[in-house]
């Protein structure tokens, strides 16, 4: 069965988009930490990152960062963190995070409830940083 | 001034050191959320990891993809999990933590507190499985 994030890929559940290319995909993660969170995803339906060829790894890392840098054009931060936990959902995924702080990539901190305007918004001004 | 990292990569302060090529360097956190907790480091000093250009970025993914490998042969888990925040030591370095919950990628969680000798043989066995 494809994974959640194969059908968002496909069209078949809507996301606010950001970014893609022929081999990967940037979208709002949709219970953000703070406004920005965004997840990177190969469109190759591969549950554990580091089973990513060298090559697709490489330019996994080289797309994040290009991503990355947009989020901290569109949200002023310290820095963009990243994490690769990935036991949740079986198709690996990097999380971006414009950080102030440490604590603000803790996970077990309370998410975001943003409107529908809200994440639209915010997916325009990543997109339009790129 | 040169940071920790530069001065423990120039063996001028003690580490246990888990691997190294040309360009990065692989050792253990000496404040580690889990048994195998790694830190990742260019030997270049640059303090944001997206300053690097696109080829080193993508060498130190490659790198850090053969160290995850490795602990995850030497502390089996579920998954390998990765963290960029860098707040604190300014010299860009990836977390490398063994993962058995999601939980375990906590940085709010107390550390372990190890002995010398468990730290050598734990910098031991990720180096054996390389």
């Amino acid at each position: 069965m494809a994974t959640i994030f194969s059908r968002i890929i496909a069209g078949e559940i809507p996301c606010y988009k950001v970014a893609e290319n022929d081999k990967f995909f940037a979208f709002l993660d949709i219970n953000p930490l703070v406004k920005g969170h965004t997840l990177i995803v190969p469109k190759q339906e591969i549950d554990y990152i580091f089973d990513l060829s060298d090559e697709d790894l490489a330019a996994m890392h080289v797309f994040t960062k290009k991503v990355a840098l947009a989020i901290q054009k569109a949200f002023p931060c310290r820095k963009v963190g990243e994490a690769v936990i990935g036991l949740e959902v079986p198709h690996a995924h990097i999380h971006l995070i414009p950080m102030q702080n440490e604590t603000d990539m803790l996970f077990s901190n309370p998410k975001l409830k943003l409107s529908s305007e809200e994440f639209t918004a915010i997916a325009q001004a990543i997109h339009s940083s790129l």
